[in-house]
């Protein structure tokens, strides 16, 4: 094939100009154009088809983009949430570095942006996939890391439908073939923590965790029921399982709920350390020793679960950001690397109980009872 | 002038090869080349020479990093740290945050990069000024945002001599003339606790502090040990200037050791939040109510003390990302803006004290106490 033919306006793909794109979409070249860089402005039913034609037709904004994206250093996009009030610490930056490490052996690095709460197009600012599908054309990224996911995440559909290559830390409650993902097994998490508990004696085990409908949450709250059940003991706790807002006054509410119980639980397993630590503070007050009257397990081993000689389900953070950096480098042609007959990454990881003194006394030092 | 001269071998700035900044250096171009992609293989001294000469001749690796560089959208880089043990929290991803925040408007994105440790050029791996100036010769960064500064720190030098643009939160003891810095006043941040305090009715009031010779910790001690001077109340409290490492068990065994003496504390005030939140569990333990029996001051204002009711001194965050982005992308030229005659930005900026039930019973709700 003559060199001109592959440079041709109907070329392959990638050769795409913004009038084949407005035409395959029946719009108007600058409905295009706002779809690119103003795609608040158009309707959600225009936008998606404008996309589709651009997903199919290759197109992007102009040349310099595609070698920008295929020039070194690469660069995967990733946004930065703000710090959120009431909660001891976040894994978000164990796993931006984890990122950002695992990037630097390839020569990609980690593009942070921010973008508004909201992915609802007519919300105020620019949503997270919007951003995303932004960097992505300019050529600034190779692709994208979605983390956080909700059972109905919209952002996996909305980044395939835009042709924005991403790999999710998490997953949704459906559709997780379409997409590559790696995940970890919140439920076993919390059903170690109950192992744990009922080896050392336990039997009357509370679960402290978040208001029903979040993907976590209610994984993690699965874990601790599934558990309790086949050590049958879930008779005499089922009734320990409240929940409450994810900060440390809330973990404390719920402790001394439990407490106030005819029959209180002698250990309770909480959906996050912030619970945990809230739960920590309620036992003092109320004359109990953490580790030998009531044991509490957290989740997520945040610098203060350490600090404080709090037993936690510890996550694989940076095996996480490894497996993700590798498939997206996989998935934008920056490195060869073997998929599943999907050739999509499906990977589900087992997280580590890290057993300290408030569930074991004796097992460490415990900082808070010097 | 014609466009052939302006690219000529002997042109300007920008138009220089390899081989010139051979000449100009007195080394092989084999030399050049590995100060340029193997730093540690060049002894320091030759290292610095070519360094000085592609700084003084403008040599880009190649003509794509500077247009790159000139693209849009921008970038500039910023070392993550791994997350630190046994504190409560950083305010690393609190930075991130605001940095990304402030670079979005002007469309310029910050690149995170991770390094190692030491910044010995013979240490294992690569150190962080290595990665910067590696980032911006290959035009992926239009610059770098140093942070966690120390009294000596040898980065700003060592950017200044590779000639790659940066700007610091914080700053060194001496040289600060020499390059573009916004800080907090710590001083002011530790005084203004201690004049709380003061006005609360409290006169022995100690302080749990970082060993001497760190920037921050000899900063927030100063402002302890000038304000209690102000005060008139340094003679009955100078023995209670404690220190230990910056861990939640360093700042429980500190108060203790406090709580131990024959004249202990009514209040204190403690370089972080990770030594307030050590010295609120030891207080319990003690018969001691925080708040009530001794009062407790913070710094750093982290999701931690919000959750535990921990009067804190808040730095700017969001205050000093801003003006950090808006300084890199004006030395960079992507913006037009106002220096003072150093051509340099010097901001000491205030920080502020957010008032807790930890310091001031009553002043909010006290989820610890519940």
């Amino acid at each position: 094939m003559p060199l001109s033919s592959a440079r041709g306006r109907s070329g392959g793909a990638g050769s795409a100009t913004i009038t084949d794109v407005a035409e395959a979409a029946g719009v108007s070249r600058q409905t295009v154009s706002n779809v690119l860089n103003a795609p608040h402005r158009v309707r959600a039913e225009t936008r998606e088809r404008v996309e589709r034609a651009i997903a199919e037709l290759g197109y992007h904004p102009n040349r310099m983009a595609r070698s920008l994206r295929a020039s070194s250093p690469g660069m995967v996009g990733c946004r930065i949430l703000p710090v959120s009030a009431g909660t001891v610490a976040s894994i978000q930056d164990r796993f931006l570095h984890a990122l950002a490490e695992a990037g630097q052996r390839s020569d990609c690095h980690v593009l942070l942006f921010t973008a508004s709460e909201s992915d609802a197009p007519d919300g105020a600012g620019v949503s997270e996939t919007e951003r995303s599908i932004a960097l992505w054309r300019a050529g600034a990224v190779r692709g994208v890391v979605l983390y956080d996911l909700t059972h109905d995440d919209p952002r996996p559909r909305e980044l395939t439908v835009a042709g924005v290559p991403f790999v999710a830390f998490g997953r949704t409650a459906a559709e997780t073939d379409g997409y590559s993902w790696a995940d970890v097994d919140n439920e076993a998490g919390t059903a170690a923590a109950v192992d744990h508990l009922v080896a050392a004696g336990h039997r009357r085990i509370g679960f402290l965790g978040w208001p029903e409908g979040s993907r976590l949450g209610d994984a993690r709250a699965r874990g601790w029921l599934s558990a309790m059940d086949r050590h049958g003991v879930l008779r005499r706790s089922h009734r320990l399982d409240v929940r409450g807002p994810d900060t440390m006054a809330g973990g404390t509410a719920l402790m001394t709920e439990l407490l106030n119980r005819p029959e209180p639980p002698t250990a309770v397993v909480a959906a996050t350390d912030t619970l945990a630590v809230g739960a920590l503070h309620a036992l003092p007050h109320r004359g109990r020793r953490p580790g030998e009257d009531v044991a509490v397990v957290g989740f997520d081993d945040t610098p203060a679960a350490a600090a404080l000689g709090l037993t936690s389900v510890r996550q694989p953070i940076e095996e996480v950001g490894r497996l993700i950096m590798a498939e997206l480098l996989r998935l934008t042609g920056a490195s060869e690397g073997e998929a599943d007959e999907s050739g999509r990454m499906r990977q589900l990881l087992a997280p580590e109980l890290v057993i300290r003194t408030s569930s074991a006394p004796g097992a460490a030092e415990d900082p808070v009872r010097r």
